[in-house]
This record gives C-alpha cells, sequence and structure tokens, in this order.
C-alpha cells in the first residue's frame, strides 16, 4: 500500500506526516510555524522538511497533499493572500513543493482538508454528508456531500461564519453584523467577554481579570457552576444550534462536526444543550438522521488532514 | 437520438411531454390533475395519458421521469403523504408506472426536478453550482452542485423554506416561528396582508377589499406607485435577500433561480433591489461570480422538470 505525505500549514504550527489509504500514520513530525514574512524561504524550509520525512519512509510514497489557510486556489495550486500567512501573496505552493519533492502535490484550504479528514477517519466515517465547522478564533467549514468537498464558485463554499443571525448583532472582523463569527467565533466572544464579565465571577478569577477573560475561562466557570459563566455558554449554545438548524434544513447533513470551542466545552455544557436545542428547531424528519458530534481526530487532525487532501486529489476531486 | 416522456404531477395540474436530451419538446399534453381522493385510480389515469401520448411518439422512448410533491422517496420510487395529493400515501408510482408503461421509470420531487431542468435547459444552463428557489404557496429549494443534485439524508436537503430568519417572527405552517417560508411565502404574506392591507391602498381596490388581497394584487400596486404595496414588497425583498445571502455563505452558487412571486414581480420590483442588497451583505468574492435570476422555463418548466429527472435518473443520479 503506498504512503502519502501530509503537510498542515498554519499560523503558528507546522505538521508533517506519513500515512496511507487506511489512517495509519507511519511518521509525524510539529514544529513550530516560524514564519520569516518571505514566502519563498518558509516554502524552502517546508520542503526541507518534507523531505528529510520522505528520506526515513518505510515504503514508497505516493504524492503530497497539504492543507493551508484560505484564500487559495486549488485548481491553480496557488495560496493567494491569508492573513494569517505573513508575506504569503500568491505563492505557486504546489508548483514549488512539487519541482523540490519530485511528487504530485494537491493542495486545499484547511476547513474543506479537516472535512475530508473527519469524514474518513473521523466523526464522519461512513456518512455521505458531513459538514465539519471549525469553532475557534474564526468560524468556517467544510462540506463533504453525496461523498465530494463542495467548494461551490470561487472556492468559497462553506464560509457559514458570516451567515446572518441577528439584524442588530455585533459587529464582526469582516465588517458586518450580526454574524454567526460576530457571536460564536473565538476573536469576537472574547471581546465581548472582556467588555461584560463581571469582576467576582469565576471566569474573572480564572483569567486574573475580566481584561484577560478568554472563552476557556468561560467554560472552566460554567463546570464549576458560576452563573455568569453559564449564561454566556448558553448565549454561545442558542446561537450554534440556530447556525446548525439552518444548516440542517438546507442540506440534511447526517454528521454536523464541531471542533475546538465546542469540542472544548464538551457534551453537558455545549453539546447536549446544541442538540436539545437543534431537535426542538429542526424537523424531526432531518433532526432523526442528524448527529453532531465533536471532532474525533482533536489534536490528530494536522496528522490527517494533509493525508486526506492527498487521498482526495489523487482520486480526482472536482 | 432517443426520446424521454416527461410527467409533471401537481395537486392542481398534471403535463406530460415528450422530449430529448437537447431539451426539444417534441409533444405535450396538460390536463387539471382532477384527483380522485383514490390514488390507484390517480395513477392508472395518468398511465393511460402517457400510454396515449408514448403512441403518438415520432421515435423510440426510452425512459420515463416523474415530478411529484414531497415527500416522496426516490430511491424505492415511493410517494410517501403529499398534503396536495389526498389519498396517496406510500404510492408505489415508480412501478406502477414501469408496469403499466414497460419502461424505466425515475421519480423525483418537484422542486429538485425544477432545479435539474433550470440548470440543465434554463437559467443555471452551463453552471456547476445552481439553487432553485421556488416561492409560491410555500418555498422550497432544489439544490445542483458541482453538477448533482444534493438531496441529503433522508432526501431532506432545500427545505430552505423552514431557516429561522427572525427570532419573534411570524407563526410558519409547520408550527416555527420566524422561518423564510412565514415571511416571503405565498400562503402566510396571503394572511398577513388581509391583516395589514389598509383599505385605501391599491392593492385593496384591485382585490375588492382587504380580506380578498394576494400577493399579485400588491406586485400590481407597487408597480402602480402605491406607498403600502412598495413598503410590503420592500419587506418581502428583504427577508429574500437575507434568504439568498445564507445561501450564498454556505454554497457559493452560481446562479440562484427565483421562481413564482419574484418572476411575476420582475427585475425593477424584486430581482434588481434583492440583487443590490445580496451585493451589500455578501463577501465580494462570492457576490462576483453570483448570478440572481428569474426562471427562464416559466411557464414551460412542467415540460422540462419531467424530462430532466428522466435525463438524470438514466445518468446514473445518486
Amino acid at each position: 500500500m503506498p504512503l502519502w505525505l501530509g503537510i498542515d500549514i498554519g499560523g503558528t504550527k507546522l505538521g508533517l506526516a506519513l500515512g496511507d489509504d487506511t489512517g495509519a500514520i507511519r511518521a509525524r513530525q510539529r514544529r513550530p510555524a516560524a514564519l520569516t514574512g518571505r514566502a519563498a524561504d518558509d516554502v524552502a524550509a517546508i520542503a526541507a522538511d518534507a523531505k528529510g520525512l520522505l528520506a526515513r519512509a518505510p515504503e514508497p510514497v505516493a504524492g503530497v497533499g497539504v492543507a493551508v489557510p484560505g484564500p487559495m486556489d486549488p485548481e491553480r495550486g496557488l495560496v493567494l493572500d491569508p492573513p494569517n500567512l505573513a508575506g504569503w501573496e500568491e505563492v505557486p505552493i504546489r508548483e514549488q513543493l512539487a519541482d523540490a519533492l519530485g511528487l504530485p502535490v494537491w493542495i486545499e484550504n484547511d476547513a474543506n482538508a479537516a472535512a475530508l479528514a473527519e469524514w474518513r477517519f473521523g466523526a464522519g466515517r461512513g456518512a455521505q454528508h458531513v459538514v465539519y465547522l471549525t469553532m475557534s478564533t474564526g468560524i468556517g467549514a467544510g462540506l463533504v456531500l453525496g461523498g465530494r468537498l463542495h467548494r461551490g464558485q470561487a472556492f468559497g463554499a462553506g464560509e457559514v461564519g458570516h451567515i446572518p443571525l441577528l439584524d442588530d448583532g455585533p459587529t464582526c472582523g469582516c465588517g458586518l453584523r450580526g454574524c454567526f463569527e460576530a457571536l460564536c467565533g473565538g476573536a469576537s466572544w472574547t471581546r465581548r467577554l472582556r467588555e461584560v464579565t463581571p469582576p467576582e465571577s469565576r471566569a474573572a478569577t480564572l483569567a486574573g481579570g475580566p481584561d484577560a477573560v478568554r472563552p476557556e475561562h468561560v467554560v472552566e466557570a460554567a463546570r464549576a457552576g458560576d452563573a455568569f459563566a453559564r449564561a454566556e455558554l448558553d448565549r454561545f449554545n442558542q446561537h450554534l444550534a440556530r447556525a446548525i438548524v439552518t444548516l440542517g434544513f438546507i442540506l440534511a447533513p447526517e454528521v454536523v462536526v464541531l471542533g475546538t470551542i465546542p469540542t472544548a466545552a464538551g457534551d453537558a455544557l455545549c453539546l447536549d444543550p446544541v442538540r436539545e436545542r437543534v431537535r426542538a428547531r429542526l424537523w424531526p424528519l432531518l433532526a432523526r438522521g442528524l448527529a453532531i458530534e465533536p471532532s474525533a481526530l482533536g489534536e490528530a487532525l494536522p496528522d490527517y488532514a494533509g493525508l486526506c487532501v492527498a487521498l482526495e486529489g489523487s482520486a480526482g476531486a472536482s
């Protein structure tokens, strides 16, 4: 069975892994991204690490899959100008890595790569219709529909962080108001928390003051029964459930996989209340067949993201 | 080139047509649905009409496509229990028609069939990602994504009429509040109009009183400049635009095709204002490649819906 090299490029971390079609990971490596601000140097360093791992491959490697932040162009193999990759602008990373490594290379945006990974080897295994919701600093989605990645025109599908949930909601990082991300994204929520957290709340104590509160403090304080934190998490759950209901009516997925914040908050604080709210709003026909699950790959996701891009690319993703 | 027989079964009308792969319609027939309340009799009557048309076919007919109201099961070939087909319950129409006509038969729900028709021969021609929004009594959608129909689990995708647009909006026919259909569906809008139309407005005059106002009176009155009617249409446009923005961020379609009410209201009153609102809210990357178009098939849609179900079925729709 051939191996595939997966590369996961993030703003803070670089992950590389060798795996096979069954999802068995044979070797892995992680390091800080250590971006230089010069894309050519960054890509050269990534290629050097990749060569090192390829040299240790126990079996032939058939190709390389790369997960990168968007915006990007998987057809032309370009990373365009992601806000968290300083100095990267129209970087032809597919060609550069193919030249350096002598292997076919496919690239995909990180949300789509994560969706492919959870679909093939995680919480969406065995399903045909999977939505992966990445809920950390920002919110995005990858959509696997009918067993295929749905990218949409301009590869723009899955920008679910910006569906309008409230008319007069808070302003989003994108400049619009009331976006799902402005309500449930880590960056927006953190901004809000620093304004509204009472100094006497457990979340403020855990953080060392309201000015330093982050979502993880709210999760921990809610777990300890703090009333303010529970109300904040309830508000988060309410908006998240509404977004899932919207996705449910439009797409009828079998699984919605939730990454990061909901996974950290866990079943009792987030997932069960969200499941209940979704069941109360989505038609029974649609809710019955819909599982709402935390990411199954979790911290291991970077080992699978690039691998799954390679598996999808070699199978001829459209 | 073989011909295909398309059958469009509605609550009020039955349409049959013979056409080929290029969308050339070679024969057509329409009649009132004349439903008896007994599904077996209704299907027998449809089969008799189909036989009559097949007998006049100028060339061999390769198969039959049927568009039916949902809920239905395209894989088992069953019409379940559509509210507008009285007495139909778990009707195995695929098998019944296949036996009666001696041809392969495929069935599909009417919104999906309309989406296929607009994608192959109408406003979505040449695109890969097309959303067809049927906006008459109720609201539904058919989704063609990556050149394939997306049905979702339980064949439930496209129930966009029930995405929650307002927290405290009017109650929908489905029992929930603030659904897109509760705001923009013909039945809900008519109920509202009869409550809020001022007796002195042109819409009331056209209808013969506020109690008889229907959406088409509002469209006509708005065209004549009536202030109340213009405000009502503006409200309709605002909610419609928000639903399209939601679909735009999630799916990144190339074309959203609008049927019935928006088509009747036309460019100046509805489509241009909706396009403008969508452009103001959807990211430029997504808005640039998105066309918002009235149905191109319009009154001829029933001639193409069943035909396209046959074309899709014979090509092996998943």
